[in-house]
């Protein structure tokens, strides 16, 4: 049995934020990847959607220089043949604040022959705000 | 072949949430079901963890008093045996404001014997407070 392109995909990814070091990803994206962090572009330029290799690189490379990841945990994650889903929480530090911060992100990703043709990532981007900003933001009791 | 129980769940909240009827809810939630939905308890109260299906019954109750919702789109869907992963967009009314909104939540749910054991859901926050507030709020730019 073959290891699962999550897993290549996952080394390549930590390798590009933590290292710099673009190449393993180069080979596992297609050229025509549709991407997608959602989140507040205001704050964070890498967030919204991306087509292709290049813009999905050059996301990666924006967030390699603006955070640093200590360490994630898996909360939930499925596998299919050419897809998967995980529930993440990733230990960061923005390198602008140096304060760490602990953030949840959902990714769905599918592959074809081996390489990432569709990333689209959820993130509780209101938690992420609250703690880049390092304060609480008012908010209005609705329920 | 048997229907997934992801479809089962999914009718019982779309009935419990839109009709305000948890018969069907009741009979699909495991009784110590771990559960949550991650969000400002500020602002939602039905937000964050629970146990038991007396209280996630509870919080589909809050949900059903406080929005309407008119459709959803699945982005995404992942299915296992007793598991499954999705991205939905939901276009909702908040009750109090009474204007439409939208926004993405992704899900991760088990099952066993037919009953829901976990859900954990990761919804967009910061787009669903923006929408919610009808403002958005001024972020400084990070990256």
């Amino acid at each position: 049995m073959t290891e699962h392109s999550l897993w290549r995909f996952s080394r390549a990814l930590q390798r590009a934020v933590n290292e710099r070091q673009t190449d393993q990803l180069e080979s596992v994206l297609d050229d025509n990847v549709d991407w997608a962090i959602y989140g507040p572009i205001d704050m964070f330029a890498f967030f919204g959607p991306r087509r292709g290799k290049r813009a999905a690189i050059d996301v990666i490379r924006q967030i390699s220089e603006t955070v640093q990841v200590h360490r994630y945990e898996r909360e939930s994650i499925m596998l299919g043949e050419d897809n998967a889903a995980s529930l993440m929480r990733y230990t960061i530090t923005p390198l602008k604040s140096g304060h760490r911060i602990s953030v949840r992100v959902a990714h769905f990703v599918q592959f074809s022959g081996g390489r990432l043709t569709s990333l689209r990532a959820l993130v509780d981007t209101f938690d992420l705000v609250e703690q880049v900003l390092g304060r609480q933001i008012h908010l209005p009791q609705i329920a």
